[in-house]
């Protein structure tokens, strides 16, 4: 087991001022750009973790403290974001996301007790029984891999503009 | 063809701010995680592209516009990096690359006027011809896929932590 309750925040508090630093001011071509049908623009995935922060990790969280087995977390709708049609930058939406997560963050450090709490469980609706410990350990692998899925759409608009350097760059690689 | 001097700048100057952003203040098991034996961890990437802004994007661009296709760039040794002993923080590593990323993009707002040279060519030891603009996308890519591999690293940390959800956590397939 890797995950301590210090390391992990140092992960979440510095995932929206990175965020902030790699999309704020870019021209619409890179935020609006995606691969292909039905996939997510680095827009779509800066609502995406905004919906995560109001509906996902803290509620679970405090269901795990509260409710213990006695009943499932509510399944967390991954598609909720793309029903937001309000008009707003993208520098507004990465605003709310880091408020959000600021709030979260001492929510966290506020309920949490690593000692007593990290292997409590809850329910999860699809795969049963999970760990305190091992939500907060997805929290972090979310923003990761969120984080990996914006510079990999990003790199897709310039997959035949870099010739044959295709071969060395593995984040062309599917 | 997507790519733009205007937009491939726009990513260019981000990518050191964004990895200050993410890394700069980081504990040590962060720093140092790797995905096993011979792979690179979140500090020798920074290493690698501080390498690449002394003697890979603006010597090969310069190559092109001075010597066309008469002769071959010099080959880039991407392990380069993994003989640098100097003991300095990821701060100061930080701060290193942010300064010549800086001055390269200078230079490369300076050289290039991509109505004229975005079709010249040089000549890659292993490719053969290659163009200016695939040159400077390559470096927006090579960006990319870089942020990407620094948070893969950092995510496999977890993949026993976060249990069952590794299912759902697209950066933990491989």
């Amino acid at each position: 087991m890797n995950v301590t309750l210090k390391e992990a925040i140092e992960i979440l508090e510095r995932t929206p001022q990175t965020l902030e630093s790699f999309l704020s001011g870019l021209s619409n071509p890179w935020l609006e750009c995606n691969e292909g049908d039905g996939t997510w623009n680095p827009t779509e995935v800066i609502e995406h973790l905004i919906e995560g922060e109001k509906t996902n990790w803290i509620p679970r969280m405090e269901m795990i403290l509260r409710d213990g087995e006695s009943k499932p977390f509510p399944p967390f709708d991954r598609f909720a974001h793309l029903q937001e049609n309000a008009e707003r930058t993208i520098e507004q939406k990465l605003q709310e996301f880091k408020t959000l997560r600021q709030q979260n963050i001492a929510k966290l450090q506020e309920l949490v007790d690593p000692e007593t709490h990290f292997e409590l469980t809850g329910i999860h609706p699809a795969f049963g029984p999970v760990k305190a410990r091992e939500l907060l350990s997805t929290w972090v692998v979310h923003d990761l891999t969120h984080i990996a899925q914006i510079v990999r759409v990003m790199a897709e608009r310039y997959r035949t503009d870099v010739g044959p350097w295709k071969e060395y760059l593995g984040i062309l690689k599917k």
